[in-house]
């Protein structure tokens, strides 16, 4: 029945989805399906109809449907769940998790019941703990449910770092463990720009600056919008994500995996380096700690049981 | 001093601002500022930030700074102005102009002074009318100064025309003349799919459905969106034309150009093809034109007019 | 299990071959196998493995491989033939064809045991003979072989056309039906810039001669090379078929297809515009033509009927 | 008189200033002239034309010109040379030295008469001493001369160990000092995957074997081609330096830079971390070495001194 076009469905409508839906349709990785509750159904048929328009200027080939009938992500390859309540200034991640966890089986037992061989990537915050609800709810084998925030994480820390050193972005490696934002867990010995090392080029205490910058990267957009959470980048995180699943591109990235036995700990979801390539979590890499690295990893991974321990 | 990254202004940090902003910055095109009033400076920051976050993931190189502060345009090479009220439902283009036309004056006054040399592209509605507005305001050469509303109607023609069919959006041609929506002139008999012309692929009720489509194409956005209009075409479409000056591609657009004498008007600005390359407009073609379409096109040069009467 | 890359194998290493390897890698459309005859395998290998040298700095994924043992093109998606001889300086492209048939029924052999589900895209000279050739031998269906030439042709007469206004070749159109080269139809009504047509453009005693040109444009390359024949617009016109039937985007090209009555020709390939997506030639499409040009495209049959009548 | 595309010139129009030049067009980095003997200048020119005609179909916008006369190259704002005798099986590259330096005579008089504000990237082997003899011939400030090495023996590390992992070349870090091939010194300890330290994925004998073949990667595409050096990972590497400085990005890049003290050199172009930018070599990086380390160096140092004796 010769050549298909990827299916990609992207759950959630608002600001990130939509980006996620324009990213993934500008590298014609797939068409794509935007899905959306039904009173905010003309909205994403709305912003789908505007970006297939922009699709003959920007020269790429993707159709692009607005719905709220999961019956329209029938057969994808890969399911982007960003449907939740936002992050509001002043709101902790934790309040999110009671409401956000109802969406995340709602919209589960959806997703599964249309595209039961798909691959999941969840943004939904909290990001730990939901990917295992959807996890959990979706019945799926592991390696086809993962979470994304390291790619994020890891973006603003190498944008600040570029910023500061004057340089080009496309130099500068970094990597993060464990959880999102205040949790996170930077690999500072493990990045570098051009492959030389940070602290050959920037020192201790501003590197610190950075990463707390970092860490606090979220809550600096949600402050500056003053009305809603940052968009552009964690879309362009997740479309990288589904490019390697979909690409089969077998890329070594941070994302949220589920953990059983890996870095001692067992039954989470957890920030890690994985490879991620066609068959979605095809490895996780293990790393030596040192012993402040892994404080801060279990600090990280007690955070998550908490979230957990809220959803039970 | 060495080479040097071009540079882009894009005035009012609203979506389609924002968009473009974004745009130009993923096709390396410059670096990039994103300027609004002082009240929404943080939002525009926080837009700007979040842009230059995405880039190591994107892989883009750009520079992206939010501003309420035209110091820091200084020296831009292309400025594209997209502040203004936005049309809302049930809004007449016309009820627009008195408001745009005010800001269209500060904004032109502020540009002006700190980028003398700059090319503008206004897509700030009544479009045709708007354009003007700034040529007067900027004592601008007129080849510096052009406004944008046929590249979108033209990538709304293609776009339904390749769902219609169902064929790649890369294939289809489209040329439109005139004004934007309902006053657009479109050009069937220009309009092919891979060189084939329209009428061989669809049948002529169908082809006047797509054109009142199309004419109607912000409307549909508009409609559906609830609360907004268009932003990703739109922006495209800008981005193009920035695209063809910064590359000096001789590109053939249509754009809203300042005509003296051509097509048998004088002193007003519309759509007409147009040569678009690192001196702006640097040429105008003129077209044998049928009776029907020289009628359209006289009607839609009778809206401009009216408009700009309302501007006097 | 999961999502897989898909594969192309490219039969003949010369520098058409190569060079079609290195575009459909640098598109991250496949990963790509390169094979030639035992004696040129280390040459092969040597281009092969200089392309995959390059990815890391072009950033693309795609495994590279030369061989010349057909059981590594193993279920290929898409299978490319440029082996054969190429023409020389003074050699009628008839010279070629006892030779190349033999060469295509060999390779056609193995590229049907190795990969029965594959498409196959011909650009052995003469074209559409030779594709002919493969399709008799492989008894595939008619929609899973094509030649390319048209492709080629037009982007000739789209080059000549930008280079004589000065402008951008984005924005040239044309269209030839029939043989490759000489015997090539140029269907000038259906050729614009930007929509419009190219006789407001250009006076028609010049477009005779870019017509010319392009006509004799392998020739032209020939004659400045000296020693061998063009490969890099070769090369990319394949692997905007390559493309088409990957990403199934549904593109209208120009293409040597299998008539079956179509423009009244019975049981030969022949180039017409055709409807390229992930199942091969899905359409055919039919025009009118004027009494001319249906004289020329007789004239285009009947030379491919010649070159058919020494194969048998 | 508005925005003006860059101008690359590239000398030699073999298989790597061919390839040079179609890369720096895909991108539409600039317009390209591609200049060669008075007897080369036809298949220059052919190589150019066909270029050209691929440019509709791969949609990019550069004019292409193939020449024998250096007053074509008027204005470049870069020039590649590429000129001279290549490496043949079992040719030292100091055999090379006499014959390609007088041909870096000719040529730098040449460029720096008609461009006389260029930047120029040497390619021309051995590469160290034909950048120091173009600097010393062109009179220029050193940071508008230097020469590639570097980028190409990282592409080749990184590819080898992409291969050995099977993972994404876009995640390999690399990073190499000294002279080319056989005297490089690779940072084993700079280079990683997405950030994890290479010794944590792959054992130090296979990393040994890796860098052996890396040091030997030019040697082992000659081996394999049997008749002609590697072009397309070499092409790609110039290119990144190219579009390094064309668009201003403050890459930091292993590079052929003039050293004045940097590492205990003085007078000699070696290989180091630089940073490119748009006025060229805008910084050196220096890094801490290990003392195995700078023996290497040293070693490489020597090398580049006793072909500069040569050269004298």
């Amino acid at each position: 029945m010769g050549m298909k076009r990827p299916k990609v469905s992207v759950i959630g409508a608002g600001f990130t989805g939509a980006t996620t839906a324009l990213m993934t349709a500008q590298k014609e990785l797939a068409d794509v399906v935007l899905v959306d509750v039904p009173d905010q159904e003309d909205p994403a048929k709305g912003k789908a109809l505007d970006m297939f328009e922009a699709s003959p200027v920007q020269g790429f080939d993707a159709k692009i449907k607005g719905t709220s009938d999961y019956a329209d992500t029938k057969g994808s390859d890969v399911v982007v769940i960003t449907a939740g309540i936002a992050r509001k200034p002043g709101m902790s991640r934790d309040d999110l998790v009671n409401t956000n966890a109802g969406i995340m089986q709602k919209v589960t037992k959806e997703v599964v019941k249309h595209s039961p061989e798909c691959y999941i990537i969840v943004l939904t915050n909290p990001v730990d703990a939901m990917t295992y609800s959807v996890f959990r709810e979706s019945g799926f084998p592991k390696h086809r449910i993962l979470g994304q925030s390291g790619v994020l994480d890891t973006a603003r820390f190498r944008s600040f770092i570029a910023e500061e050193l004057n340089v080009s972005v496309k130099d500068v490696t970094g990597f993060v463990l464990g959880g999102h934002g205040d949790d996170m867990v930077p690999m500072i010995r493990y990045s570098s720009v051009g492959g030389v090392p940070l602290h050959k080029l920037i020192s201790s205490e501003r590197i610190e600056e950075i990463i707390e910058r970092t860490r606090k990267g979220g809550g600096e957009i949600v402050g500056l919008l003053g009305n809603g959470s940052a968009y552009y980048a964690p879309a362009a995180s997740i479309v990288q994500m589904v490019e390697a699943i979909i690409k089969d591109q077998r890329r070594l990235l941070p994302a949220i995996a589920y953990l059983e036995g890996e870095y001692g700990y067992d039954g989470i979801y957890l920030g890690v380096p994985v490879i991620i390539g066609g068959d979605g979590v095809e490895e996780i890499i293990e790393l030596d700690l040192t012993g402040e690295e892994k404080d801060q990893l279990d600090k990280s991974a007690d955070s998550v049981r908490k979230v957990l321990d809220i959803l039970k």
